[in-house]
């Protein structure tokens, strides 16, 4: 049968399942990378299973997230990752080397294989033809343990792109707008796949704009094909023997169509504050702009600030504006500076930051409250900029270079010049020198773990029992993210190695009781979501944290997939109304109450409860095998039951 | 009589009073200086004396502090600042723009002109010929408002510079051998004047290095005759016509006499955590580095990151050592970018930051507990890096070359190669896009103040009272800073507006109980110190906050001459002990009581006290004007009551 190129990466790494959607698949995992702010929490993992050397092909740790270093926590943190990625046998990607998705798929990223990552971008590696799931920290933990990653099949959703991007519109546009057409839940239980003509256009680092920020479709990942792109991608970067041609066969269909016309896009901007609000620049033209950031995975090529360097060279940053620029990669950053870009950023009056995620994970450069930002950034959930009451926005570095000229949202159209043609360089720099390779096990033994005073083991978690009464602490509205539940940022992130200090912050923008309310509950708690809850990054704090607080259940309309998967692995029940109409009768206070649950999980998808003086119905998506492992207090319980009882 | 060139600068300026030391004199101002963390309360001062324009030739308020933006409250202070600049007529140099002393000197500095900076380091202008001296942020806005500048007349201290440096020695290790002899107390009540042969080898950034790092000496301000190495870096900044020659004349003195043979220097750091405690670098080398700083004020020129740039091409810093490198100003990051020395330094493996002072002030940059961190700023007090237990060192930017790439502190002169010979631009970046001028009066007087919800007006406070009776809350020992006084760092310096919340760190590192102690001790208390008490930088949150806790009386065996002044603008009376056996038989929690205060104050420079159940005397070194500027509550109080009494 024709396969397209989903089927054929998840064929080849398929260990048990049927591929019909909406079936528990077990798939085989070749790489697995992990940032600072929640690999510390996976090694910790690493080190709780009591692993030795990680079992996958390539394991990479990478620093990017914690660099502003405003005490001892994140130098600490850094080099307990640096230490624990000497011991397990991971490569160690340094303070400064840049964002983990662009130096990855740089250096490790091959057409074929399969990753998981413990950030909700790893899908970015889409681009080069691969695999790359987005999961919590503990999935991960498995990963580099051998063990398979169990997700349920996806459908696939085949995007047609055919004609060619007009100038100053670029492939930022081309995910605006899929965010525009379906928004932030559009690509749930779904790996969207592009295909056809227009792909000829569009290069690896243009794939990987658009494949990142798949994630905030919602969707399981994105793919490409392996084609001419990425071999010349792969050949630039020394690397062609790395390359193998992945194409969908001819005939091959897809569960869900549809089709974009490049040719038809224009400048498209996110409004504050999802980046589901989607609308074409020229409509929102005209409003102040007191900030322009360029950077993250977002868009992370060279050519995304090149453009912008030669849209401004000779000219300059508009006197409202503070403009800041964040290079990717160390390898970005040195040719930005040998092709004079940097030069042209700089004397136009441009802020250029050490290479890092910074501004995009609420790490410094956080607005003034209600003076618009505008970002080529993934996210602008509120509150995620560091800034309460922010006002985020964003688009390419197209409109992002005119609104930095004119102090003012501009459709870049209408700026008076020519669209800059980009001459990308004869050679890039290439350097491991940042990256540490890891050690020969017999050395990597010896290596102890350096932890600061600011890394505790992770909490042990108890089993659900067979009755439960919980009142419901909090209710929340729909497209709750995970920035909400557990803020990252300057203030909280620092703790993420500390899940006492860290719970304390657990919902604070929602509500700053919640945290004290919980741990003043003995017996433990519920909390009640809307649609899409859990949606946004994958970090599993916002399901360790509050389960530390003691949190039991969550029911909502619908949970976000990793987060999702995150409740499952930490031991926290995930249940939806069968019935949506019963969230809107619920109220904050009340009691939910489950009788015979065990028997109940086991039995059906759907449990019975009773709410206030309500009974109601709700359903779960878990496999047996994940009934298992929550009942038994989450994944590393599971794990350690499994091994004693086999033992 | 033949005047060195302080004597000449002072008798242009002279208003009143004897150039005896140690007499008051008054001196007319022509330049101010505030950087974003004194700033803010200078610009709330200006508002409290309802101010209209400024009345000095030159006014510059800086953005260098606080660029971190982890939340609203930074880029709103910078908005603040930007309003307040327009409406008074000051001139504001934008975030990114670089650290205020290199750009000051390179856009307004002029030989033979006065200023005063709400920054320590503001005497760095020095190296031009100048009169600069960091004073608290009320005698800046005192200046603004066309008053004159009192101090008491410093000795001037001759130091003969013979010779040239070898290689791998530089203009950092000329300070820091003045402060191996001399200790961070040696300038005290003085003027450091270079002169002699040797200066015909060191530029005039070099002389900024050296001028700098005065202020760790405590001298009043160093100068530095305006020759031919200032008239040639006026010209290269095409600004010679901004050049006066000022000389020394033939045959002048000096009060104090010192001579410093460059041949003879060799490479010297100061270890942690104080720069008066210098050794040369051979007899600690072999310390293990995990972290090289390059940047601030004391290393700002070009030359002292080229040359880094030059020992590091080709080559990767150490894989221990995280080497964060702060382009001081933008012009100089353009520079350096297009020079290739940008290029050389991030393919080496830096982290080049936005500029500005960053870790320098803690912002930033913070080391792991007790790891050591090499860097080329101007301070190693203790926690001033974010840090409590830091271990920071200070050096050249040679040996911080050495450092990054050995992995440990080496001598430079020990590194397998030749001295790189810097070949420097024939052109440099000269640029004001940062810099906005000040409106014409009429256009000034509709802007209105951009408030943020962080900033506070000053808080009033009362006169002193003629008999006081204070429980001494606090005894500290000696060389107290002012960064112990009043932490600075990203999680304290964004309340710098906000007295009230900042009020609630003052001691934090040397007692946490202080704050909350003082709040609920009604009637005021007393804090005793040792020798220097107050040392470091010229912040006014130092006093102001601990006064707005209660503190009446200060009473040490010195105090620093900023730190000093602080306390008598602020209505906080600040005595000496006669005997300085007094101090060591108080104890904590003591009475100390005054009687008939006032006219004791006017009458001597002694006053009798009783502390617990001994007399003591003590020694005041207010003039006339002072003690009833004290007593009325301090400068501002005190300037209402004038302008009250002659309105």
């Amino acid at each position: 049968m024709a396969q397209n190129v989903a089927q054929k990466l998840i064929g080849d790494h398929l260990l048990s399942g049927s591929t019909t959607p909406g079936e528990e698949i077990a798939l085989s995992i070749d790489q697995t990378l992990t940032q600072d702010a929640t690999g510390t929490m996976v090694m910790l993992e690493l080190e709780a299973l009591g692993l030795d050397q990680v079992r996958t092909e390539t394991s990479v740790q990478y620093v990017d997230h914690n660099l502003l270093q405003t005490d001892e926590k994140n130098p600490e943190d850094h080099l307990f990752l640096q230490s624990a990625a000497q011991r397990y046998g991971i490569w160690f990607s340094r303070a400064g080397n840049g964002v983990s998705h662009p130096v990855h798929q740089g250096h490790f990223g091959r057409p074929g294989l399969t990753m998981v990552g413990a950030d909700s971008h790893t899908c970015a590696a889409g681009a080069l033809g691969m695999l790359a799931v987005g999961v919590g920290g503990l999935e991960v933990a498995m990963a580099m343990a051998g063990e398979p990653l169990y997700v349920s099949m996806p459908e696939v959703w085949g995007v047609k792109l055919t004609g060619e991007l007009p100038d100053w519109v670029s492939a930022k546009d081309v995910i605006l707008e899929m965010l525009r057409r379906h928004g932030v839940t559009g690509g749930s239980g779904r790996i969207i796949e592009y295909y056809g003509d227009g792909l000829a256009g569009l290069t690896a680092m243009d794939r990987h704009v658009i494949a990142n920020m798949g994630a905030e479709l919602g969707a399981t990942t994105s793919v490409f094909p392996a084609d001419e792109a990425v071999r010349s991608y792969l050949a630039e970067r020394g690397r062609e023997e790395d390359f193998t041609e992945i194409l969908a066969d001819e005939g091959a269909g897809y569960d869900v169509e549809d089709h974009i016309d490049l040719s038809q896009l224009e400048p498209l901007i996110a409004l504050p504050s999802s980046p589901g609000k989607v609308k074409p620049v020229r409509e929102v033209a005209g409003e102040e702009v007191y900030q322009v950031v360029l950077g993250s995975s977002a868009n992370p090529g060279l050519r995304d600030f090149a453009v912008v360097a030669e849209a401004m060279a000779g000219r300059r940053v508009h006197e409202r504006v503070s403009f800041d620029v964040n290079p990717t990669s160390r390898e970005m950053y040195a040719d930005l500076a040998r092709e004079g870009w940097l030069f042209d950023l700089i004397a136009a009056g441009a802020r250029v930051h050490q290479s890092g995620c910074l501004g995009c994970i609420g790490m410094g450069q956080a607005p003034a409250v209600g003076r618009s930002s505008l970002r080529t950034m993934p996210r602008n959930f509120p509150g995620r900029s560091g800034t309460d009451e922010d006002s985020v926005w964003l688009c390419s570095p197209e409109t992002a270079a005119a609104a930095a000229l004119t102090g003012e949202i501009t459709d870049p159209r209408d700026l008076d010049m020519e669209y800059p043609q980009v001459q990308m360089p004869q050679e890039y720099t290439i350097s491991r020198d940042l990256l540490t390779a890891p050690l020969p096990p017999e050395q990597a033994r010896e290596v102890e773990l350096v932890k600061g005073s600011n890394i505790y083991s992770l909490p042990e978690f108890d089993p659900i029992p067979d009755e439960l009464d919980l009142p419901i602490l909090l209710k929340v509205g729909d497209d709750v993210s995970t920035d909400e539940i557990m803020p990252a940022g300057s203030r909280v992130l620092p703790y993420r190695s500390n899940i006492p200090k860290i719970s304390e912050f657990v919902f604070v923008q929602v509500d700053d009781t919640y945290s004290s309310r919980a741990a003043e509950t003995e017996g433990g708690h519920a909390v009640v979501g809307g649609t899409n809850y859990g949606q946004g990054s994958s970090r599993e704090h916002a399901v360790v944290a509050p389960r530390y607080l003691g949190l039991k259940v969550v029911v909502a309309k619908s949970i976000a997939r990793i987060h999702w998967q995150n409740l499952a692995n930490f031991g926290v029940l995930a249940l939806e109304f069968a019935d949506e109409a019963d969230y809107e009768a619920i109220e904050q206070g009340e009691v939910l109450s489950l009788r015979g649950l065990h028997e109940a999980l086991h039995a059906s998808h759907e449990v019975g409860a009773r709410i206030g003086d309500r009974d109601v119905t709700l359903k779960h998506r878990l496999s047996e095998r994940q009934v298992e492992m929550v009942l038994a207090g989450g994944r590393i319980a599971h794990h350690a039951r499994s091994t004693a009882s086999t033992g």
